[in-house]
């Protein structure tokens, strides 16, 4: 597939195109390539409203994620969904299992589905992930879920991302307390309670309620809804609590000026790297620092310092 | 604490000063008084065996470490212990219980423990981690166990840091099979089956030497070990594949080379983007790039190309 072609097929929403162009942003060394992309496709980007869905593992993310996707199907809105997975030798099998199920799934309601492995910087949502999203948001998407897995920075960073985050709790907040403290509070714009048939969810959304009742995001007044995926009672709520926040993030000048910032702050960052690590291995492998290392004539940080104090990196 | 006498308290092999400069090099705006502590201990590294100790979440990989440290602490072997965890805010809660409950558990044999978040580079092992195992080897330990947590790319990186790798897997490999094949059986020096009073952990056993039947690491020939943590069957053999294994790694200078050349790009990779980030705040928060990025006049690789192009870095 030409890359002309590629990008023509994510303009007219072509699920091969998009697919393919999705594996090229994930491979390092097509970076030619994948600047191409980006850039021929970046003027139509801007449309979709992007939504973050974060929790603990075994919360029903991908669950609620399939309601989600059947509802706003129905209405004739066009959505895709990222999950971002934690790249682990161990998670592979048990997750693989799992999103091919979700895959199964939605490709029925005809969303599109794709799994990346994060590999971002400090753990957190790698620069192949913004630009999957810039893919599906000029393919036509009314809406782009991200999910992360609860497993890593990806949680935090995905406020960076999306326009409206979603954080997804379960009954029993107990341990979860510790999330919300722990920042989850600022990053979300949405908090759901999950599996409300279970024992303690009144308390929870309760509980909930009075820790957020003094936190606004901006203008925006953060609501809990109580959610059962397997009646979709709570759904109709929640479905416009998410289009009510998009609308408003939309609108925000601040908020687009924020996101761009990011983007450019990870693709510079990610430029860099890739010419230092060339530069670094000769430093590092042709060095006679490494040698005083071995004989414990130096350390690792004054070896460093040494090598790098006065030398210049031409970009 | 003055630098001086948290340096001297580390020689001495003192809790107190040990855990203090932890702290610091877990610090990043502290990063001066890290040089100045690595540097100064760096001289009194290289005695101790690195073990990893790595496998998928809820295999018992703690309790193994609490029944190894108890047997080697009864042999009047000096064991400490890092456990690198995933930096994600909904893991807090559980993982900081666990966590209190294994440093209890270790303080009874006099084992010095640490929790680190782990925020490396690409979800991998972090610099601080590094610096925490000279500051432990340099504290007079016999061996350190470095812990990961099987949900993310330390599992991996953890054979570029120990001089011993354990792959920790459990009776009924099914998922398992999928890890192995994803590269662990690439890092793993000695394999163990868990739990081998459940159903399946025979054949488990069979299965790995089966899968390892032509795998060396050098000269060294992987074994499996079936071990059961409450009765502490088959952990005389695992021991004895430690010491062994150990001995063999660090009288290889290879391995000693590659561990020093991974350490010292960690670190360059550190301290340059320290400098850079600095540099990259003015570039991306004053430059017109960003606003044509608003107005879809650019795309982020154009625009960060831009900015790079023909600026050198001094560093």
């Amino acid at each position: 597939m030409e890359l002309k072609s590629i990008v023509e097929g994510i303009e007219r929403s072509d699920t091969r195109s998009v697919a393919r162009a999705i594996s090229i942003v994930e491979t390092e060394s097509l970076h030619v390539e994948r600047n191409l992309i980006i850039k021929s496709i970046y003027p139509k980007t801007g449309h979709a409203g992007i939504i973050g869905i974060t929790g603990p593992p075994g919360i029903g993310k991908s669950t609620m994620i399939g309601n989600l996707c059947k509802i706003l199907s129905s209405k004739k809105i066009k959505v895709s969904v990222l999950a971002v997975d934690a790249s682990s030798p161990f998670s592979g099998g048990s997750l693989l299992g799992n999103r091919i199920r979700m895959q199964e799934n939605l490709s029925r309601y005809g969303v599109f589905m794709r799994s990346l492995a994060n590999r971002g910087l400090n753990g957190g949502l790698s620069r192949a992930v913004w630009d999957a999203v810039d893919i599906l948001d000029a393919a036509g998407n009314d809406f782009i879920i991200v999910e992360t897995v609860g497993a890593g920075q990806a949680d935090l960073d995905i406020v960076n991302l999306a326009d409206t985050v979603i954080v997804v709790l379960g009954p029993g907040l107990g341990d979860q307390i510790q999330a919300i403290k722990a920042g989850i509070m600022e990053i979300g714009h949405i908090f759901v309670v999950n599996k409300i048939d279970r024992e303690g969810s009144f308390i929870a959304i309760k509980d909930l309620e009075e820790t957020l009742a003094f936190s606004t995001q901006g203008e925006w007044k953060i609501p809990v809804y109580g959610t059962n995926s397997l009646t979709t009672e709570g759904y109709d709520d929640l479905i416009r609590g998410i289009m009510d926040h998009s609308e408003l993030a939309k609108s925000s000048m601040e908020f687009r000026k924020k996101r761009y910032r990011e983007e450019m702050r990870i693709v510079m960052q990610d430029e860099v790297s890739r010419i230092l690590n060339r530069k670094f291995k000769d430093m590092i492998l042709n060095g006679s620092e490494l040698e005083k290392l071995l004989e414990s004539k130096t350390d690792p940080y004054s070896a460093a310092r040494k090598i790098l104090k006065g030398s210049t990196v031409k970009l």
